[in-house]
């Protein structure tokens, strides 16, 4: 039977899951995996919140040196969060030769190279499992069961709070700022939602997906991000009346001159794309390969216990592993590329008069777009509300032709521009 | 760069696809996994096969002990399915002290005593990651994700070929045969398609997946099987009147005394439940687990291609390790329970005279089994057909309410007897 001590930095939610695990399951571990895990150290600002948790306060350490200094200490788990002190603690104990085990996104995703390299310094492992969707094991699929691959796309659900959001304004016609006190009340949005809202957080993970699915480094600042503040439930009636659900999606694609798109922004798909029935705060990743062509993982993207389950996991890889974990984000820097083709929903409102659609038609096929649907809606004489779907264009022509209607005579406001993704 | 050289066994299509796999993407997985994979025995029949699959004839051997005696080669790819030569070559690869990676779901259901001891014997590891589900990473995700948890269940539509036929009679209306005939006509369906429309293939599966699932050894002379051969599209028909989608399922539970259930057959899903949605010949698993809750895995269950990418992730896998693998199958035999509670969907011929249903509902009643749904259709003056809908029951209970029903006077056949899965 393999022993392995463990120390634990931050008792908060996703610590104190692990906290329980480790406790509640300690035999189901040994007797599944033949490793005993203990935990042996505790970091976190006062013994009482370990006395809360149920842990003996003979656990407490008052700071990391108790931690790297303890030679019986294997792993260390980082469930602090935040850039400081949880980077400097982590670093600490890679160069001290410690495993660690983190489920910061917003650390790997901005200070990933430093990490490595005091990985690298320590002989060391870093273990990111735990760092994105929870208890979905994509960092495992990427790095153990991909490799036959050239991964073409990764697409994602990766943010719970926000899925939920629309999933309540989708079913419910429940407008955003109702769904979104919906989720604060229940614990799925915090005080402050903005990381969640305008996609930060939806953009952490893909950076650390997309680098490892594609063996190319995408920093965050190289990703293109648009939040769901601005969905009306409108957009997502009219959507839905068209066939669509409308997502928070992440999306990393590689194309075949090698360049990489990377991108977090709402987007419709068909009610029949695998992705359109992950509802409520479940995420789901799908990705394809030229041999494995489609996989798609879905299950709990966040919460205290998922999330322990993936930690977990982790300590138990780690314990089987003679060498560190080298994880396959290359080297070199990304070629990510500021267009990308799409095609769009959009709407405009125009005075009611006659030829208005032929104006608009006009006008983006001047820029080469043409229009798969058109729906026009409430004319009352006054203003009339249009519905548009392109075909396949590009960023930048759409964004030219949006800038010309707006300039067009009887045309009062053009709005709501949402992607669409056909599969 | 680690350098690893292997021979495949058996160039037939998924043989062939490994081929594929290891020469189209050798630079991917060089440059992405720092592993270099060479091809530098191939055992077939004769050379012919190579130069028709475009391998060197150099390559070809024409026995067992060509590839045993080679002290170059480290890993050996077994793809030529059945019992025998399968059986004894793997034997030999293992003992000789050779990796084994293996597509052989029948071979590992039947025989996997003998297989693990002569891994041990060799100090060998025994790769199985393409003997379940094609692409999708299931055997991964149980060894190398789930460590954390006691999962309690597993269900997975785990065979295309009756997934295929199912999904063309549910939404085009088919009947059986036809829909067999076309599964036929793609490739998806053998000649003789007995080991997949009986259940036999999904019975090697899950005896794999529910023994690792569980870590207690669940042989296939326990799994209970049952085909979708009686099932007509009047069944699938009115079950989706009723919100349901029919899916051959593959089960395995744990109970809370710690005996499993473990069984293959035809069950209604709700179509809102994350398996009614699985189309065509795609596949997926969903997995439960006491601190993950569930997760699903979806995917392409078969085929040369996919098939060959889990080989291929094998390879790379084991290439990683310094020690083989040891597959956490658990070494007792499981408790397993030949009864286990259901809802039941069934439908009764009975003569259209008044009190009929009073009848049946006191017959069922006597067992025990309540209603939870009751259709009539089809009242005729002379007959009329009444379908059922229980709430949770007993396999014996039912079984002998049937077998009470089919001696009650007015009462012409008892049919269509299907499981009812609502979550």
């Amino acid at each position: 039977m393999k022993k392995l001590k463990v120390a634990i930095m931050g008792l908060g939610t996703v610590g104190g899951g692990t906290y329980d695990v480790l406790t509640r399951n300690r035999e189901v571990i040994k007797s599944g995996y033949g490793v005993d895990v203990e935990v042996v150290k505790i970091l976190d600002k006062s013994p009482k919140r370990l006395a809360d948790k149920g842990a003996s306060e003979k656990l407490f350490a008052a700071n990391i040196d108790e931690i790297v200094s303890d030679p019986d200490i294997s792993v260390v788990v980082e469930t602090m969060g935040g850039l400081e002190p949880a980077g400097s603690f982590i670093i600490k104990a890679l160069e001290s030769g410690k495993s660690v085990v983190t489920a910061n996104k917003e650390l790997l995703s901005k200070r990933l190279d430093e990490l490595l390299s005091s990985a690298d310094k320590g002989g060391s492992g870093l273990y990111i499992e735990a760092s994105c969707v929870g208890g979905v094991p994509i960092i495992r699929t990427l790095t153990e069961s991909m490799q036959a691959n050239r991964v073409t796309e990764l697409t994602g659900i990766i943010n719970g709070t926000t899925n939920y959001i629309l999933t309540k304004m989708s079913e419910e016609g429940d407008d955003y700022a109702y769904a979104l006190g919906e989720a604060q009340k229940l614990g799925y949005a915090e005080f402050d939602p903005t990381a969640d809202v305008e996609g930060f957080d939806a953009a952490y993970k893909l950076s650390i997906l997309a680098s490892l699915a594609f063996h190319t480094r995408i920093p965050l600042d190289k990703i293109y991000r648009e939040g769901i503040s601005k969905i009306t439930s409108r957009d997502i009636a009219v959507g839905k009346s068209m066939g669509y659900e409308l997502k928070l999606l992440a999306i990393g694609r590689q194309n075949s001159d090698g360049s990489v798109q990377a991108r977090v922004h709402p987007a419709f798909v068909p009610a029949s794309h695998p992705l359109a029935s992950v509802r409520g705060s479940f995420n789901a990743v799908l990705l394809k390969g030229d041999f494995v062509d489609e996989i798609m993982l879905y299950g709990r993207g966040a919460g205290a216990h998922p999330t322990a389950s993936a930690i977990v996991s982790d300590i138990v890889y780690c314990a089987g592993k003679d060498r560190p974990q080298k994880n396959d984000f290359g080297s070199k820097l990304a070629n990510v590329s500021d267009d990308f083709p799409s095609e769009y929903y959009f709407s405009v409102s125009v005075l009611d008069r006659p030829g208005m659609l032929s104006v608009i038609s006009g006008v983006l096929g001047s820029h080469g777009i043409s229009i798969s649907k058109m729906l026009q809606e409430n004319a009352d004489g006054h203003c009339a509300e249009v519905v548009i779907l392109t075909h396949m264009t590009s960023e930048r022509l759409f964004r030219a032709a949006v800038a010309e209607l707006r300039d067009v005579d009887g045309v009062l406001s053009v709005g709501s521009e949402i992607r669409v993704i056909e599969d």
